[in-house]
C-alpha cells in the first residue's frame, strides 16, 4: 500500500465542494450548533462536513452537542428517526422554529441531507422555511472506474489513476476527497478497478491486497459508499491454480466460496463484484459451454451469505465479425444473449446494461433489454468518461442524453414502464438495481481534465439520486456550487452546457449511425475507420445511400422492441430522424421528417455544429475576469482545440459525402 | 556493454551461409591448402571463412600456408596484388593449373573473392576453369538499421534489436555472424542506430558508450565493414550543454570538432555519420535559419581530418500539411529544398536520397533529385524493411523494383545517366556515393521474420556490389545457397519471388497513388487512412475520379524532371499506366494504355493480386518435404496470413471504389 506517492497525489482541487466565503449570509444562525444524539461513523462524517462548510463559507465554527436540542434551541438537528416517512437513504431537510432538521431513517440519509443543506448554502438559497424531502430514485448509484494497477486508466482522459500506481493500491488525501465528492452527490457504490481484469488486478481478491482494500473500504464506508471490485472469471485458474473455471465444476464452485468467505469477512463493508465475461476477449461461461446465468449464479451463491451482489455486464457480442457479413448485427447481440435467460438469475445478480445496444455513441436507441426481462434485476450503465463524445477535450454535457434514456417508454407495462422506472425497481419491485456510470476521473488537478466535464460527474450522481431533476436544474446547481452566483457566469455556462451535446452530435456521425471515428483511440473523425473492420460497426455508405437496415427486412433488430416501439423503428417514415440511419439504409435524397434530404441534413448540421463550437468558445471568452484565471485559461485551451477539431469533423465528414455523391450543398458552402 | 543477454541472443540461424555437406564435390582438391603471403586481419577472416566452408561443406580441413604456392601446388592462393587490374574491393577469381587464385589489390577484395568462391561451392558450380572478375559497382554499400537503444526497432518486423538492449550496446556471437553475413554480400558500411536519435542514442558519441562502440567496430573491421552512427543535430545542446546548435556558431563548431576528434581517435575504423535533420520533428539547420549545406558542412569539416563522411538525408518535407490545401505537394519538397544547393556541399558530404519522392511506397517515380545535382555526391536509399510492402508477413521480393530504379534514365548526360550511373560515381566521377538500404533484420531466429525476406537482404547486398546482376540471378543464388540445389525447390521459390512484388502491387493502392494504408503502423488497407491527415499523402478520390494532378497544370512536380521525362509525366496519355494516378487526376472511366478503364483496372488487378497470393501459397505447399519442416511451417503460416490479408486488400479497395462510383465490375464478380 502506498500511503504517499508524490507524483500520483499531485495537487487536487475540491471541484463543486470548493467553498467560497460569504460575508452576508442570512442563515448564519443555524450553524451555531449541531445536535446529534447517536454516534455513528457516517453521521460523524455529516457533522464533519457541516463543520468544514460552515468554517469555510461562513467563517464560523459549529459546536457539536451529543444530544437532542432543547425547545427553542437554534442550530442543526441531525435526527435519526425510523418513524419518519423517509427511508434510510432518503432525507427530510426542513426548518422549524429556528431549528434546521435533517431527518432520516438512516445515517446515510443524514449524510445526504447534510450535503443538501451545504449545497443550499453554497447556492445562497435561503434555509429559513426550507422543506425538502428527497428519496433516492435508485437503490444502487454507482461509479465504475476503469483503472489499471499500473496507474493507467482505460479510456481515461484526466490523467492517471488515483486508486493504483505501480501495481499497488494508493491511499492518500485524495482518497478521502474522492469519497467526499462521491457522497455529496449520493453515490453509494464504487468499483475501483477496470472491468478488463488482468495481471495483478486478478490478485485484488487475494490476501496480497486485502489489507489495502480494507483501508480504502473503511475510508469509503464512513461516507456511505460500498467498495466493489471487478473480477476475473478465470481467477480459479490464474489465482487458484485449478485446471478449469467451469462454473458447474464443484472444485471451482468451492474455490469461489472459500475465496469469497475470506474477502467478505476480512473487508466488512465490501459490496460485491462487477464481471465482464465472454466479452472482447475476456473469459466467461461460454468457454465451458455454460450459460451466463450459470456463470453469474455460481458467483452469486458464493457471495450471498455476506449480502454480496454480482453485477454482470451484458456487453457480449461477436467482435470478430466479417465486415462483408450483412446478416450478423452487433446491436442484436445483447438481447439475443440475455433475453432468453429471464428468470434464471439469482436475486443477488444484477444485469448491467449499457444505455444503447452498441457502445456509448453520441446517439443510440435505448437498449432493447430494458423492459424485456421482467424477472431479472437490471441496472443502467452510462459513460461519463467521454470516450466517443470528445474525450474531455470537447465540452459535452451528457445529462440531457441520460434524461432522454431514462424517460424512454419500453411499454413493458401500462404504467411505470420507462427505463427510469425499471432500473429504480418501481416497475417490478426489485431491490437490486440502479444506475452506474463509467467514471471520468483521474489524478488531474481538477479531477476531470476539462473543468466543464465535472458537470457530468456531478450530474450523474445527482441524477441517479433523483431522476426527476432536470438537466438544467442539475447544471445550475453545479455551476453555482463550482463557480458561484455571478448571474452572467451562471447563465453563460448553463447555456454552453445545454448546447454542448446537441452541437457535438451535429458535427459527429449523422442521424444515429455512429462510429465514424479513428479506430482504437476513438478520437477524431474517420468516416471509414471502422467500416472494414471486425467490430460490427458499419455505416454501409455507397454513392447512393447510407445506413444499416435493422428493420424486419434487414437484421430484424427493430423487432427486439415491444410494440409500438418496434413498429415505430421498423417503419422508415415513422422512425425518428435522429435514429434514421441506425435503423434504415436510405438514399441521400430521402426526405427526413424535418423536410431536408439526408445529405442536406448532413451538410447543414455539420456546418452548424462547427459554428456552435466557435460560439461556445466566444461565450467562454466573455467570462474572462469573472472566473479564476487559472480555470479560465486551461478551459480556453480546450475550447481552442475543440473549435479546430469540430472544423475537422465538419470538413472531413462533409467532404467524404460530397466526394461520394457529387451532390452540391444547397447553400454553396465550401466543401473539399 | 552487455556481452551476454540471453533473451536478446536467442538462437540464430546462418541464413544463406547455412552450409550443407556435399559428398560428391568434384572441386575438393582446391580445399587442401590456402596460400597467403601477408598477414592482415581482413585476409585472416577470408582464410577463416574458407576453412569454415570447407569443413562444413566438404568435411575437409584446409591447411594454411603463410607463403606463395610453389609451381604445381594445388590449393587456393589469396593473392594481394596491386599490379592486378582490379581495385582494392574488387576481386579476380580464377583457376589456373590446379590453383584457385583469388586476387585483389586489397584485403577486402580478397574477402569478397573468398565469399564468391564459397558461393560457387554452395551452388555446386564448377571451380575448375572458373574466371570471374567483379568490381564493386558502388563505393559505399550500406545498411541503415533503425534500432533504438531500448531494443525496439522502428519499422522492424523481425523481432528486437541485436545491437541494443535496455540502453546498452549488445555484443555477442550474433554480432560476428551479422558481420559475416553482411561481408559475404559485399556490405562495407553499417549504421547501427535509428536515424531518429533520441535519449541515450544521442550519447553514443559520448565517452559513455565509446568502449562498446569500439569493440563492435573492431568486429566489423575484420570483415571490411566500417561502422557509422546516426547523429542528433541538437547534440551540442543535449549533450554539450550549449545554448544553441546553430551551425554557424563558433562554439558549436568547436564543440563538434572536439567531439569528433575524440570519436575518431578512440574508434579507429569509424566511418562517419548519418543525419536526419529538419525532418518529421527532428532538429536541423532550419531551426537557426541556416541552409542544409551550412548544417552538413559544419559536421563535414569536423570529421574531415579523420577521413570521415557525413551522410545527409534529403527526406525533408512539411509534415503539418492541411489536407484541404491542394497546392502544397510533398513530392516536390526534396527537390525544392536541395536542388538549389548543388555545389554548396563539401566533398565528404553525401546526400542520401530515397528512391522516390514520397516514402517507400510499392510504386513511385524515381526521385527527381537524381541527376539534378551534378556537383553533389548522391547516394540511393531503398528500404528492405517492408514497411509499406507487407512488413515481412507478405512475401515481396524487392530487387526487381530496385533494378527498375537503377535503370531509370535521368537524361542528366548523354551517356551514363541512369540512377545506377549517378550513385556509382560513373556519371560525374564521385568517390563518395553508393547505395544504402533500411535493413530488415532483427533478433528473430531467421534474422528477417519471413524466411523469404532474407532474399531482400541478400539481394540488396549483391545488387549494390554488382548492379548488373539481374533480379533472377540474385534470387537464384540466394535460393541455392539457402535451400540447396533441388530443382523443384529452386524453380518454385524463384517463381514465387519473381511474382511477389507485382502481386503485392496489384492488391495494394492502384496505379502509383500509394498510401491506402492504416495510419501509424502502415499495415493493411485503409483507403482513406491518410486522406484527411497532415502528411501530404492524398488520393483525392471522389465519385468521378481519382489521382493527384502533379502536371504543370497542378502542383508542377512533373516539371522537376529533365526532358523528356518531364513531358512524359506531364502528358496524361504518355504517362506510364503504373504511375498514372501519381501524376494525374483522371475519371474512373479514363482508358489506360492497357485499354482498360481506370476502374476496371482497379477491379481486375485486385482480384488478380488476391488470386496470386493464393497461388504463391499453393506453390509453397508443393514444397513440403523438400525443405526443412521448420522453415516450411513457419513460412506457411505467413502465407496463410498473406492470402487472408490480400483478400482484405482486394475486397476493401474494390468495395471502396464500387461504393463510390456505383460502376459494376465488367466480369460481375462479388464486390461488397
Amino acid at each position: 500500500m502506498k500511503m504517499e506517492k508524490t507524483e500520483n497525489c499531485k495537487g487536487f482541487e475540491n471541484a463543486w465542494l470548493s467553498y467560497r466565503l460569504q460575508t452576508d449570509c442570512k442563515d448564519m444562525q443555524y450553524f451555531a450548533a449541531v445536535y446529534v444524539e447517536c454516534t455513528d461513523p457516517v453521521i460523524d462524517s455529516a457533522v464533519s462536513e457541516l463543520q468544514i462548510a460552515s468554517e469555510q463559507i461562513l467563517g464560523r465554527r459549529v459546536v457539536l452537542h451529543r444530544k437532542a436540542p432543547v425547545l427553542g434551541a437554534v442550530g442543526i438537528w441531525l435526527k435519526l428517526d425510523i418513524t419518519e416517512t423517509i427511508s434510510k437513504e432518503g432525507y427530510h431537510l426542513y426548518e422549524k422554529e429556528g431549528l434546521l432538521v435533517i431527518a432520516s431513517a438512516g445515517a446515510q440519509g443524514i449524510l445526504y441531507g447534510s450535503f443538501a443543506c451545504i449545497r443550499q448554502l453554497q447556492m445562497t438559497a435561503p434555509l429559513q422555511g426550507i422543506d425538502i424531502k428527497e428519496e433516492p430514485s435508485n437503490p444502487l448509484r454507482m461509479l465504475n472506474h476503469w483503472d489499471n494497477m499500473d496507474g493507467s486508466i482505460e479510456r481515461g482522459y484526466s490523467g492517471n489513476s488515483f486508486f493504483f500506481c505501480d501495481e499497488e493500491v494508493l491511499i492518500n488525501e485524495r482518497t478521502k476527497c474522492y469519497a467526499r465528492l462521491a457522497a455529496s452527490i449520493g453515490i453509494n457504490a464504487v468499483v475501483i478497478n477496470n472491468v478488463n481484469v488482468r495481471g495483478n488486478a486478478t490478485r485484488l481478491i487475494a490476501e496480497d491486497y486485502t489489507p489495502q482494500i480494507k483501508v480504502m473500504s473503511e475510508i469509503f464506508a464512513v461516507y456511505g459508499i460500498r467498495l466493489f471490485l471487478s473480477l476475473n472469471f478465470a481467477a480459479p485458474m490464474e489465482l487458484g491454480g485449478l485446471e478449469t473455471a467451469d462454473p458447474l465444476d464443484e472444485t471451482v464452485r468451492q474455490w469461489w466460496k472459500d475465496r469469497m468467505k475470506k474477502v467478505f469477512t476480512q473487508i466488512p463493508n465490501f459490496g460485491g463484484f462487477l464481471v465482464k465475461a465472454d466479452s472482447e476477449g475476456r473469459e466467461g461461461p461460454f468457454t465451458y459451454g455454460r450459460s451466463h446465468a450459470e456463470g453469474a449464479n455460481m458467483l452469486a451463491e458464493a457471495v450471498a451469505p455476506y449480502g454480496g451482489v454480482i453485477i454482470w455486464r451484458c456487453f457480449v457480442y461477436n467482435c470478430q465479425q466479417d465486415w462483408r457479413d450483412y446478416k450478423t448485427d452487433r446491436a442484436r447481440s445483447g438481447y439475443d444473449n440475455f433475453a432468453p435467460l429471464d428468470g434464471k438469475f439469482l436475486d443477488n445478480v444484477i444485469l448491467q446494461i449499457k444505455n444503447g445496444p452498441m457502445d456509448f455513441q453520441v446517439r443510440e436507441p435505448v437498449h432493447p433489454l430494458f423492459g424485456a426481462m421482467p424477472k431479472t434485476n437490471q441496472m443502467l450503465e452510462v459513460q461519463i468518461a467521454q470516450e466517443y463524445t470528445g474525450q474531455q477535450r470537447h465540452v459535452c454535457y451528457l445529462i440531457p442524453m441520460f434524461k432522454e434514456i431514462l424517460a424512454f417508454h419500453t411499454y413493458c407495462k401500462e404504467q411505470n414502464d420507462t427505463v427510469a422506472d425499471i432500473v429504480s425497481g418501481r416497475t417490478w419491485g426489485n431491490q437490486n438495481c440502479g444506475m452506474t456510470a463509467v467514471a471520468n476521473t483521474g489524478n488531474d488537478v481538477n479531477w476531470t481534465g476539462h473543468d466543464l466535464a465535472a458537470a457530468n460527474l456531478y450530474g450523474f450522481g445527482r441524477l441517479s439520486f433523483n431522476t426527476n431533476c432536470s438537466a438544467e436544474e442539475i447544471a445550475r446547481e453545479w455551476i453555482l456550487c463550482t463557480f458561484g452566483e455571478d448571474a452572467e457566469v451562471v447563465k453563460t455556462i448553463l447555456e454552453i452546457l445545454m448546447m454542448s451535446w446537441p452541437a457535438y452530435e451535429k458535427y459527429n456521425a449523422p442521424l444515429g449511425i455512429g462510429w465514424m471515428v479513428n479506430p482504437n483511440y476513438h478520437y477524431g473523425p474517420s468516416v471509414d475507420g471502422y467500416e472494414y473492420d471486425r467490430w460490427g460497426t458499419y455505416h454501409r455508405a455507397d454513392h447512393q445511400g447510407i445506413g444499416v437496415d435493422r428493420s424486419s427486412a434487414g437484421t430484424g433488430y427493430a423487432m427486439q422492441y415491444r410494440k409500438p416501439n418496434a413498429s415505430m423503428y421498423n417503419n422508415l417514415d415513422c422512425c425518428p430522424d435522429a435514429l434514421k440511419l441506425f435503423f434504415h439504409h436510405v438514399p441521400y435524397t430521402y426526405k427526413l421528417q424535418s423536410g431536408k434530404t439526408v445529405l442536406q441534413h448532413i451538410y447543414d448540421t455539420h456546418f452548424e455544429g462547427a459554428a456552435e463550437a466557435g460560439k461556445m468558445r466566444s461565450m467562454w471568452q466573455s467570462l474572462q475576469g469573472k472566473i479564476s484565471e487559472d480555470i479560465y485559461q486551461r478551459t480556453l485551451e480546450r475550447f481552442d482545440h475543440q473549435v479546430w477539431h469540430a472544423r475537422e469533423w465538419c470538413d472531413q465528414i462533409n467532404s467524404y459525402f460530397y466526394r461520394k455523391t457529387g451532390i452540391e450543398d444547397e447553400q454553396g458552402r465550401k466543401i473539399y
